[in-house]
Formats: structure tokens, C-alpha cells, sequence
């Protein structure tokens, strides 16, 4: 049987074009002489398409896309992803569902049965489990379909192939395995995390290796905002080798026979920093695509952050695209202004020297009659902060240029920005990227050339809101801080648990505290691209005013 | 048996004062010598937790509670709310329970069946559902225990009392019908909106009948950032009437006997407006006090919602606490500051005048050699809200003031504001008020005198951003836009259907596509105070690019 791979990226709503490309991909696949092409889960509302789900008027428009997709599936069979009514009364009013179209006729309906239901997914909010268990027989071969988790009901480090994930309490391909599957098909919309691509491979093959039968994933490609989806779709025979494998970060179609494909592919396996850069790259690109938007500002400072984002903004929309602020004040070094003109050098690419003293003089001034003679505090600190906020977003407002948000995941962690200020931006590209991998992430560009200049990776970092300031006036060493952070925030430990592993405890209790009580700043950020298997944003829901630690 | 409800404010992850707080509750129930005191769902962590949940450590706290609260429990029982292990490795970590302690000891535990995942819930996220059912005895009375969404298996306006809700394929007190229980307990935290204590009445009411027993609910007062809890717990009898109703917005503990109260309350019924008054000075209050902040600063326009800002802010925090900044600029019409300055006037509260004319002029010279002869546009007129936000929040850092946001529900709905300029603050106070509504509050407010000047209401709303603007000159009126957001964001009717109804085809569309193009703006506003079914914020989840309409 020669199974299509559609590898496609989808804009969520926009059913005109999604239904274009699926059925231009059906056409693709027809000319390669695929029997059936399998797509991604959710492709014809794109994923997640979240609370439009709940508008009846979304999910007739799901329904008439079927009929057309249907219509083009006269020789070749498609298996796309959709959501549908729930025909019955009970339970919730939707499944997450896999419809088998061939000669122009829905021939069967699979829905999904784990609906993942915790960090970034919120599955149960709309859909009900499937509670019946089928496989599909076509051209003489018995078909397991699956959506996304269906198939992660396993545990990949396990030695016992028969062991199950303990979140569920029922396996959809346990359920059809006395049907004798030959082959199993899987519709995913799996994002990116720099670790997702092995856990998935895992997954995988401890299916493969339970079931004793090859599986072919079919993976989304693209950003949704703040989820990156990766694809890296690919074909596992019943041994657990890699016998097709798709490129990440793109979109891709490729046909394989499963009579004739079992030669191993050995993935190439791309470091964590490299998968970081394209997804980071993907996130800014298709943020702008699909908002309709070309062209990008962004405040340039001298430091390592914007640096960073200038480059991953040049490699995403083109260096014609981007424009540069520099924006000196009274406490600015004169490298920051050299290192950035270095930066935009290496890079050919636009920037205007804008300076805001006088702009914060008269702040200043405006405000001298309330603040009298208080001492320098972080009111004054903000307030260049924020008169950089009002000159990018007046370029932004006048020019239509996005902004593009700056800010690391160590600093949106503690608090250490100003809201209104260097918090502005319509995307957050570096939120999920500590301090130290933002470095990492400058040693991977530079790995070949210089292109971030030295001095800006080697420097110490400042916000340079007040003479000679340096972020460790205010915070732990990166290097600690990071760690610290991680094991909080990722790994959910606790204090006490860390000072047990030799943190030291008065550190340890002022860096949770920061973390919590910077709930509200962080409520207010920008959507922020989810590189880590935790980031803030919606995979992370905290209280603001909670009180803990 | 006498039964004391204890209708308290927790505190999210404060478990010293919530265990507290519980802790002389049972004082006070001995004291009334009640047999038995209920709390509210999850008292001892505070409702809602959120993600706090996956954190073991406090877990770990929730349990060192409940056993400093069972040694209080010789004379009286309590039942408490906590969230509990899941002692099976099967599902979800945690059991959203109720602790029944008597004699020092936990005495049995219920867990809760019906897990709400919808709008503003998550608990599917963090909780297995019970499928274990049991009734509990004490003191010779059979109890039904049930946590909040457990007694919502009802169809609250169905002539056939078994009618049951279709979301649910369980019905936990159907489970326990046959252990012949006489009383039903119920420990709630469910939010308000203007018309849920009618619909918590009918649900209340529909169990009673159904079981013929009655009921003692207990629902949690206070607010939690977004979400306002009001109390109103009561008791009712098998007959279907009030025999105990308590306050609502406020903590109070009361006993009833459940052998003597046969009297029906006639429960007084507000009207719509003065609850959704009540709830905002709660909301407001709340934020404040739990986040340990006292003084609030907001500018005041001359518009009608700054100036109900200001009134409901002077409520929950004394008129000594309120600061408002009248930010005129060349744009200003003369009212504008007559008006404020009538009713700081009224209201004997602070202001500063600090024109922003300079400012704004300063920015427009430094922008200059830029925008060179470009024409007036929404640059400009939201550089001058971006200078407003930069004055409100140097007062803010300098003084140690919370700004409070005033921007209303028809504005964020269709993104009639500037992000980082008016809609900056650290909690919406009016964000869920349709703009029709804050009129009425308005008059509400001003039923036996006038507070807000008549001037104030009568007035063309405008946002001053430049010469003569009003807010019609880019919004249709208020009466009809709001009827459209309505439909679109409460009820989540097409644009089809409402044209149907007889809209106008162009504005619906108009309409629609501005709330949809706006999500990106609305992702960075501060939290809005809950008073409907369907707010903006966690109840609402948006796709930011998504194409729809």
C-alpha cells in the first residue's frame, strides 16, 4: 500500500484556504499514485482552534468543508482530521474526529479517545472521548486509526512493551488489537518542545514494538501564535526503524510504499540549539503570515536579548523587513549604541538612532511638582523604559510595523522588565529561552562567522536604566538563577526540596518569591513562543494574587 | 440536627490564614452548638488553585491542614474542602474532595463526581472524577455529600423532575439514591455572574425536589483576580423553599436546625444591577487586600467609565485611598476637566492635574524627522493615551499606587483603545460591563442623589484622541453594538443567524471581524472583573491569528 504523507500548514479559520491545500494535496497525492494520503489532526479548522469550536456556525463550516474535500476522493482515499457533532445528547457536544474519504463518500468516522487535558491542551473542554472501537478495511489491508494521544498510552523508558501511561485508563489500540491491525495511521498536531521529537520517536516505537505493526505519523507543521508545531512526520516499520522521515519546520508531501519501503532512514538528529532556532524563526514567521503582517520593529539596546531577536527576525521576514531603534539615554554606555550598529552592520540591515533623553527629561519635569525631591527610584528607571515602549509603537502605529518583544525567560520569571516598557510587543520570541540558553543560542548563530558581535555576548548584561547598572545588582548570577528556575518551574519542586540538593536556601526562597509575585507582570505579556515542555502562557496557569512561598 | 454554614473569603495558597480562618469557624460552630459546620470546595487551598495543584509541595501542605484542622473537631464535625492524592496510580493525580472530620480524625472522604471543564473551569485538568459512592452517617442522619458541579445534573427549567443534564453520563446522587440519604450537603465555589444565584436557586431546587430531602449549601464568598465569589449559601427544605439564606459579598457563619427551620425566607431579590455593583466593589476590594496593596490611582478623562472607576474604587477602598490624575491635552474639550473635578468634588476624593500637552509635543519632535509631513493618524492620537499610561504608572512605581483600568467591555470587545496606553492597569474594572450597562450603573449609583454629574451621563462619549472626535465617528451607537456583541460573545450566534433576525448585514460583519482582529490586543489586558456568564479573559479562549469572519 503507498501511503501520503501531508505534512501541511494550517491557518486556524480559515477554512477556504486550509480546504484549498488538502485538496490540492489529494491532487498531489492522486499524481503520485498514493492509495490514500493521510493529513493532520484538526487540518480543516487548523489546530487548536480553542473556543471557536463553541460556535455552531464554526463547526457547519468543518462539515460543508468534508463534502468538497470528499469530492476529490475519487481515486485516491484521504484520511483528514475535523471536529463533529456529537450526535448523541449525552456528554460534551463535540469529537475530535478522523474522517476516511473515498469515492466521494465519508466511508468511516474515527474519534478520538485520550483527549490530553493538562499544560498546553484542553481537549476535554470540548470534546468527548470515543468509546467505540474500529479499524478500517481498505485494498485488503486492516487499518488502526488513531488522533495524536491515541497512541500515548505507553511508557517509552518502560522494558515492559506491555506497560501503559497511567494518566489513562483505556487503550484505543488495545481495543482493536483482536482486529488484527496491519497498519496504524496517526493524526497528530503534536508541538514542539526541544525534547518532543525523541519523546514522540520513543512513543512510537513502543507502539510498533506492542503491536508488532509498522505506523505511519502525520504530524502539523507551523506556528499557532505561541504553539510551533514541527511535523518531522515519518514511518516506523514493525521493527522500530525509521523507514521515511520528513523534514521539520516545513511543509512537506512524500508518498511511501510500505511493501517496499524498510530500508532504516537514520533521522538526522539536530541538536536541541538548532531545533530551538528553527522553531524560533517558524514562530516569527508564520506569526506574521498569517496576521497579515510583513514588517518588524524592535528596540535594540546593545545586549544579547535583542541582538538575538534582530537576527532570528531577519532570518524569519527577511532583513529589508526589519528595522532597528536605538535608543540611547543619559545612562546608555557607548557601546551599546557601537555594539548595535556593529549588529545591524553584519546584518545589512535598517535602523534609526532615536535618543530619548529629552523625551524623559520632560517626564520628569512634568512629573517634578508631585515627585519633589523623592530619591532616583525604579519610577525613574521605568519611565525610559517606557519612552522607548511609546516610540516603537508610534513606528508601529504609523508604519504598521509588529513589534517584536524582547524579553528572556529568565527576566519574564522574576519580574525583571518593565511592563509597558521593554514588555511591549506583539510576540514574545525569546519568553521560553533562559539567559543561558539565549547565549547558547548566540554561540549556534556565530558558530560559523561572527555575526552577533563578540562584544555584545561577552559583555555583562544591564538594562542601563541607572549609572552603571548591571543585572546582578538585582539578581543571582544567570548560571544559578537558570537553574533555579528550572527546577521550579519546569520541574515543579519545591524550596525545600532544593536546599536539600544544597541551593542555598535564602537564594532559593527569593527566587520562588519573584516568581510568584510576578504573576500579574507576566498576565500581561506578550504571547510568548513555547520552545520548553513549560512555558508561561497558557501551558502554565497561575494565580495572580495567590499567596505561596 | 444543627447544621452551621460557614460562608468565608480564603486566600489562594495561604494556608496559615485559611487554616486559621477555618479553625475559629469551628470555635464559633461549637459555640452556636452546632453538630456539624461546612465549609466551601477546596476552603483549605483557596478556589480556584489552579496550576499551584501540580506542585507536590502543596499537596503536601493541604494535608498538614487538614490534620491541624481535625484536632479541633471533638464537639463539632467539619466538613472542608481540600484537594487529595489519588491513592491509585490510575488518572489524574488528584481527587477535588471533602473531608468529613469528627473527633479529631478524618472520618470519610468524598470525592467529586462532576468535573467542570468548561469557561472559566479546568477541573478535568487536575482531578480524577469519584466513582465510588457513599452516603455517611452521623448522629443518626444519613448525609449526601456532594462538592459544587455534583448537584448541577439537573434541567433546571424541566417539567420532568428526572430530567438530567446532558453533559453528564453520571449523576452522583442518583448513585446514592438507594442509601436513602436525608440530608444533602453541598460545598461550592461558584462564581458569580448576573444571573447565576437564580440559576443556582433552580438547581438547588430541582435536587430537592427530585430527592425529596433538603439541602445546605455552602458557597465560597470573595474575589480571586478575575473570578467574584458571592456567597449566598442557604438551606432548603424537601418542599423546595429558603429556610436560611445568607449574605451575599460577604463572610458570615450561621447555624440553622434543620428540625426547627420549616419558616420559607422569602429571599429578598436585588435587581441584576445592584449585584453586579456589589460584586465590583468586592472585586476591586479584594484584589487589593490579598495582593497586600492599599492605594489606587487612576486617570480620570471625564468620560462615564472613569468616573464609575473612581466611584466604585472609593467604595472598596475609602475615598483616602483613591488617587485620580486628570490628564487634559490640546484635544481636551473644557468639560472634561469641569466635569472630573465635579465629581472628586462629590465624592471628596484626591486629584492631581498634570497636563500632558508637553509631553506629547516633545515625542512629536522627536519623532519628526520620521513621520516628517505624514498626516494625523492613530499614532498620534495613541501617543497621547501611551503619555497618560507612562504618567499613571510613574505615580504608580513612585508612590506605590495599583492603577486601575477603565476600560469596558464594549471598548475591549472591539478594541477601542490603546494597548499600554489606556488599557494599562493592574486589574479591568469595567471590563465585563457593555457600555449600555455602565450607564445603568451609573444610575444606579446616582438612584437617590447625584454623584456622578448628570453632565457625565448625558454626554456624547468621546476618547479626545483629536479634534471633535466622539466614538461614533468609528463605532456604531452603543445601543445596537452592544445588542450585537451580545449575541456574538454571550449567546455565540453566527453572523448568519443575526442578519436573519434582521441586523444589518455590513455592521454584524463589521462588528464581528473587529472583536475577532482584536484578540491580540485583548491577550495583554489586565484582568477584568467576572459579572457575566461569558467574560473576556480565562472563560474565553481565543486563537490571535485565527481567521474567522
Amino acid at each position: 500500500m503507498k501511503i501520503a504523507l501531508a505534512q501541511l500548514n494550517y491557518h486556524v479559520g480559515n477554512f477556504e484556504a486550509n480546504t484549498q491545500k488538502i485538496i490540492a494535496a489529494i491532487g498531489q497525492a492522486e499524481k503520485l499514485e498514493a492509495d490514500i494520503v493521510v493529513f493532520s489532526e484538526l487540518c480543516i479548522c487548523g489546530y487548536p482552534a480553542r473556543d471557536f469550536l463553541e460556535f455552531n456556525d464554526f463547526i457547519a463550516q468543518c462539515e460543508l468543508a468534508i463534502g468538497q474535500i470528499a469530492s476529490h476522493t475519487h481515486k485516491v482515499a484521504a484520511l483528514v482530521g475535523v471536529p463533529r457533532k456529537n450526535p448523541k445528547p449525552e456528554g460534551k457536544d463535540l469529537f475530535n474526529s478522523a474522517f476516511f474519504l473515498y469515492e466521494g463518500k465519508v466511508q468511516h468516522i474515527t474519534d478520538k479517545t485520550l483527549l490530553p487535558t493538562y499544560d498546553v491542551f484542553d481537549e476535554y473542554r470540548y470534546f468527548e472521548p470515543n468509546k467505540k472501537f474500529e479499524t478500517v478495511q481498505f485494498k485488503g489491508q486492516t487499518l488502526a486509526i488513531t488522533i495524536c494521544e491515541d497512541i500515548w498510552d505507553v511508557v517509552p523508558d518502560s522494558d515492559n512493551i506491555n506497560a501503559h501511561n497511567p494518566l489513562y485508563t483505556i487503550s484505543p489500540l488495545d481495543e482493536v488489537r483482536n482486529q488484527q491491525p496491519q497498519i496504524i495511521l496517526n493524526l497528530s498536531a503534536s508541538p514542539f518542545s526541544y525534547e518532543q521529537h525523541q519523546q514522540r520517536l520513543k512513543v512510537i516505537q513502543a507502539n510498533v514494538r506492542r503491536y508488532n505493526v509498522p505506523m505511519v505519523y502525520v504530524n502539523q507543521v507551523g506556528a499557532q501564535t505561541e504553539l510551533i508545531f514541527d511535523g518531522g512526520s515519518m514511518v516506523m516499520n514493525a521493527k522500530g526503524e525509521v523507514v521515511a522521515q520528513l523534514p521539520f519546520f516545513e511543509e512537506h508531501l512524500s508518498v511511501v510504499d510500505l511493501n517496499v519501503a524498510s530500508k532504516s532512514v537514520v533521522p538526522e538528529s539536530a541538536p536541541a540549539i538548532a531545533l530551538i532556532h528553527d522553531a524560533l524563526v517558524l514562530g516569527i514567521c508564520d506569526y506574521f503570515t498569517k496576521l497579515g503582517f510583513k514588517k518588524a520593529i524592535l528596540g535594540l539596546s546593545g545586549g544579547i536579548d535583542s541582538a538575538l531577536v534582530l537576527y532570528l527576525a531577519t532570518s524569519a521576514l527577511g532583513k529589508e523587513n526589519v528595522l532597528s531603534l536605538l535608543m540611547p539615554s543619559g545612562f546608555s554606555s557607548n557601546h551599546s549604541v557601537d555594539d548595535s550598529l556593529a549588529l545591524c552592520k553584519n546584518l545589512d540591515t535598517a535602523y534609526h538612532i532615536v535618543p530619548i533623553e529629552e523625551n524623559y527629561q520632560q517626564f520628569l519635569a512634568t512629573l517634578q511638582p508631585h515627585f519633589k525631591d523623592t530619591p532616583f527610584s525604579v519610577a525613574e528607571e521605568n519611565i525610559q523604559a517606557r519612552v522607548r515602549g511609546v516610540l516603537l509603537m508610534a513606528f508601529s502605529n504609523k508604519f504598521g510595523y509588529i513589534l517584536l518583544n524582547t524579553t528572556n525567560k529568565s527576566e519574564a520569571a522574576v519580574g525583571y522588565g518593565t511592563l509597558y516598557g521593554d514588555m511591549c510587543g506583539g510576540l514574545a520570541v525569546l519568553g521560553d529561552v533562559y539567559k543561558t540558553q539565549v547565549y547558547e543560542l548566540a554561540r549556534y548563530i556565530n558558530r560559523d562567522r561572527e555575526i552577533i558581535p563578540q562584544n555584545i555576548i561577552t559583555k555583562a548584561p544591564s538594562a542601563e536604566l541607572r549609572p552603571n547598572q548591571k543585572d546582578t545588582d538585582s539578581l543571582p548570577e544567570y548560571e544559578i538563577l537558570d537553574k533555579i528556575l528550572f527546577q521550579y518551574i519546569e520541574k515543579r519542586r519545591s524550596a525545600r526540596e532544593l536546599i536539600t540538593d544544597g541551593y542555598d536556601a535564602a537564594l532559593v526562597s527569593r527566587v520562588f518569591k519573584m516568581v510568584n509575585t510576578n504573576e500579574w507582570k507576566r498576565f500581561q505579556a506578550p504571547p510568548i513562543l513555547r520552545i520548553s515542555p513549560k512555558a508561561f502562557g497558557m501551558g502554565r496557569r497561575m494565580n495572580i494574587e495567590g499567596k505561596y512561598y
